[in-house]
């Protein structure tokens, strides 16, 4: 059982990851973590902050001369800019004054106040901004050893910003050059146009990306409870990232049109069985099928307008345009890599509920214990 | 807390939904349940098995005189057909023979024979069984009466069948007359169209459904934890719904193409605050806003298909057409009750993880507290 | 991850047992699981109740043929009596009036009404009751198919009634074959005479019985957090049966008054390493260590005297006699069987979650791996 | 829901607390948390690890102006030493070589080895050190603050050591007098006596101590659902600290020798009903009933001897004594700290469960209303 948990406010300390349950002896490649979380901080249409320096992974507890421990992982990613917010964020020192209090339409402000009772919208907006999605693709940047040991893939690229869209194939290299994570070099010229326009206008856009996993074999999830079902395992883990608004898996919004004899995904004699189509997205019932796992994100825009929306003021209730806090224009670059972690912890989880040891070792033996008997059917 | 799980097989002895954590004292309206029951057996498009008889739903646990206990409650759904089943199914008296070896594409035939080693199919489909709906839908027809008692009310219908749309508002009475829960009567007509003609071809046809929730106050929710967000957590119940393969939030996939000056919902200084639009489907942030929770859900077309797809037999690899076990053509209106069901189980989750006390009277009480604290906002 | 729950009312349908996780393809003993019913139904102090029909479990789902699906498993023990408590425990007809009012100390009924908000102190008792423990010893009768398979026994016995001692070995036979489950005759006959005297005053009698499981490999727990820890597991689970006051693991209270030097389990350099004594219980850090798990537990006396204990009347608050319900006089013999019970549902989750496979045979291969790993140490 | 888990290796960056789910609002007493970490410093019978320095938390997140925002909390107890241990306990560098191959018998050292199949033991021991319990007595610090606003109090006491008891009331200002936190000079310095002796002779020696928490009101715990039980939870906890072999609840194993009629706690008629004992420890049917909360707990010697324990080497399986890691002769008293953090721990996430709201001030009026409404019984 993975537990995956964060914390940390954003212009605290830092933010926070907590992990438990990697089993021990996972050599852990430490760039891989790092290049994540650069990458998230990139991609064309980000607002100043993520200029000020590049994130990496502290790891606090759980790893021990590059494997892991099978103890708890904390990872700490700070933030270099504290020194600036300390009296803002100070755990114990009283306030000084500075609330905030016209919320910003779209972000979790005015209605998160009124869940925890809070008259600074401050202590919303610090839990609830982006920031904590550094602590999960450290995470996701982490695991991906777990899934490379076992020879799994997880892949993610921009196929949509503004109704700019790409649907051709991954090709990583020129998804690596392109600024908006498209691999198509024309579709990224147009993307950034659109990005230019909207950042000329004050606004902000949103857009489409996918996440593939390759390598998993047929047999993870399960169809027996609700809750052991891969897709709404995916399901909750892609959908807790903010912003996101859609998910769909396989064919997503098509399967609604098609017929079932042109829809379901055939099974060839082969070894191991393959399919004639992937339109499932790598799952049925619940349970991977051997098919690579592909879900599509939409993610809205950024909520934070240069010309701010009509809000109102929480200490009156009169109407008042909503606070800038420093943001980005568009951030679904940013989003498909935060997306590629959350689908490698759902899958992680997935894995270790299905072929659960301590030990690296002896996991991996199941695992190839496992994946013999698929290939044998 | 509530613990919501199910059991039972399609052909056993029946379906079995153990909800705990409901607090004591609910009055449970009888009616509501047995009408989710009889409505998720309905809808154009079904198999024969529908008619066999009405489900009903008995309760085994956690009742008394109309009134919850703060116990367990467990509910029976039975197979009135079991008689004719006893052998194929008997938890005790050994095989008889009779096993299934040719899975069908689009269900956990495969998938779940390699996860849990099973040689006989029937073993993996009884529980992957759409069956296992009526469970769920026993339960939210128990919550409704929860959600009633706090004045929130769910509601769904078909938006969608095979291609053919429906985009207008729900009147409640023109969708229990649609033999497809379609509120208009001449996308009804346009609708059996549909799923005549697949039925005639052999075949079978998905769509679209939304489900709306109104009167859940803004707070409910957290953007503190990935897994406490309302979105997460209404992602996980639905799409753990078998064949739904896309999940829309309010807007859903158009927020990908507008621009953040037109699609974010501005605050208005009313009482409590409302807003100009509902793009956001009632969450920020992973926290309710007042605003009523609207998603669209995707179904794929069912997949047992009388023309049955190509396949194989597990016991040699060789190419066989799958099986075909009796089933239904188009099951998109019952799809819409079991996505109205999984919405009430998750709202009621979230606002038992926001105002939890363990009888219903101190319950109401806190509930009415925090919508006078939201409406004097 | 193994899900145990139990439902139902001591006068209702009857309890009944969920049980999620239990892998597929485990042939289960059904004669172990009656035989556990029956006992948990004797022993010497019981009251008329258990003279009515003997318990037995009716597999409601997870199981067919013999093997468990995979599924989840869910148990009825019907209430034999339930025709005469129908109109009191009904679901959904208005209550008749009845009522009870003076909560009996030592029972849960006067806190629990508080919980609550119940007015009819039935509507405690009825879940409070020790009934409930029939549908624990149909999980752990289950599962000691499940720990067979393994090569693991779980025994207990009665070591104390009301002062009258027992520490010898067990001889399962002897234990058979005594009315208060103590492995000596002469002892048996002594705990007898204690049972006839608070009978014949009106009066119950507690005491204490020891939990023991071999065969449980080392490397089953963990340390690295405090709620996967094997002493905790054990604990909650054993400390949630009625009545249980205090756990002694291996020396127990005896830890307090021996050094070190005297206390600790030197290791031998054995194949596997084995211990020169076992005062730990089997666990050190929270891991089995290979040597037989045990435990003590200590019973308090039934609550329900014939001779009423002071009380009130909920309803005006003033001094009353508490209410009689037909009950025990000393149900230690009782609980030994419950202990046994939780213990083995303690352990299984133990070893799920140390090695989990989907399937017995895969279970078993990794099992039998961990234990050459350990006895090659 | 609150969810408590700690990260953290001994000599490594130190050790940290993750607290989720503490409602927004409480305001957070700093000095509670530090003096309850240097209590756990303290104690006659410490080896030299605690002369260091002292221990304080550093809040990473969660808190704000004193504050807790209702994110989650996450604490450090930075290790001041690390400097010392950087190379040995570095994340990433290749190890040095300096492994532990002897076990030490009573600690997890061997049993964790084969879990996880580590050929060091520091990469065990380092985690199942009792460092881990600063992290713990952290969380319990702080959620102090929490009960002290209901008005609740927790407290503990040495009792036992090496068969020198003490069985009078707690005098809080003797008790911190006490050089091993028992609150009678003359036991205190009879207790040192035979720290000294066990010192003297490479030996060590455990004990018992109480924890007593007051201002509980009936109703918290349920009675519905094993593990919603109070004597569960409290258990699981308890009995999660290391070295903890015994719990009693009440009159512990006293409970086996009375009959009910002297050991049940009669009802008196007073407002709100009080008890005309304690026997229960404030405890029936796992739910609080107004009484102190009482719990007694046995503590075994510490497992790491200056003469080493007959062992093994785990290289070649041959006999050889125990590493000897610096440590203590007797940490009954720190451990008395400990035990009163995880029943603190644990009933706030019995109060959680009873009534939870996102905010104090919110959860405060919940609060005092089922005060009210138990007083008026």
């Amino acid at each position: 059982m993975l537990r995956f948990y964060t914390a940390g406010e954003s212009h605290g300390r830092g933010v926070f990851t907590f992990l438990d349950g990697v089993p021990a002896g996972l050599k852990v490649d430490r760039s891989l973590i790092d290049a994540d979380l650069i990458r998230r901080q990139g991609g064309y249409g980000r607002g100043e902050r993520m200029s000020i320096e590049h994130d990496s992974a502290d790891i606090l507890s759980g790893l021990r001369h590059g494997y892991t421990l099978g103890s708890p992982i904390l990872i700490a990613v700070w933030n270099k800019d504290f020194e600036n917010w300390k009296e803002i964020m100070d755990p114990w020192a009283a306030s000084h004054g500075r609330e905030l209090y016209t919320p910003r339409p779209g972000h979790a402000d005015l209605a998160g106040a009124i869940r925890f009772r809070h008259t600074d919208l401050r202590n919303v907006l610090e839990r609830s901004s982006a920031r904590d999605t550094a602590a999960r693709v450290a995470a996701g940047g982490l695991l991906r050893s777990f899934l490379k040991a076992l020879d799994i893939k997880a892949y993610s690229w921009v196929t949509n910003i503004g109704g700019i869209k790409f649907d051709g194939p991954l090709d990583r290299d020129l998804r690596d050059e392109s600024s908006v994570f498209c691999p198509d070099p024309d579709t990224t010229i147009a993307m950034e146009e659109v990005i230019d326009k909207v950042k000329a206008g004050g606004d902000t856009i949103g857009g489409e990306f996918k996440v593939v996993l390759k390598g998993l074999p047929a047999g993870i999830g399960s169809y027996t409870q609700w809750d052991l079902r891969l897709d709404a395992l995916l399901g909750a883990h892609i959908l807790s990232i903010p912003g996101i608004k859609a998910l769909q898996i396989g064919s997503g919004v098509e399967c609604a049109n098609l017929p079932g004899s042109m829809l379901h995904d055939e099974v060839l004699p082969t070894h191991p069985k393959s399919r004639a189509s992937n339109n499932a997205g790598g799952m049925e019932g619940g349970v991977s099928n051997g098919e690579p796992i592909e879900v599509t994100c939409t993610m809205k825009p950024i909520p934070t307008l240069k010309k701010g929306l009509r809000s109102i003021d929480i200490r009156d209730g009169k109407a008042k345009r909503a606070i800038y806090e420093r943001s980005d224009y568009c951030a679904v670059p940013a989003a498909s890599v935060v997306g590629e972690a959350m689908a490698i912890i759902a899958v992680t989880k997935a894995i270790l509920q299905s072929f659960f040891h301590p030990s690296m070792d002896a996991l991996i033996d199941a695992f190839e214990n496992h994946k013999r008997y698929w290939e044998s059917l």
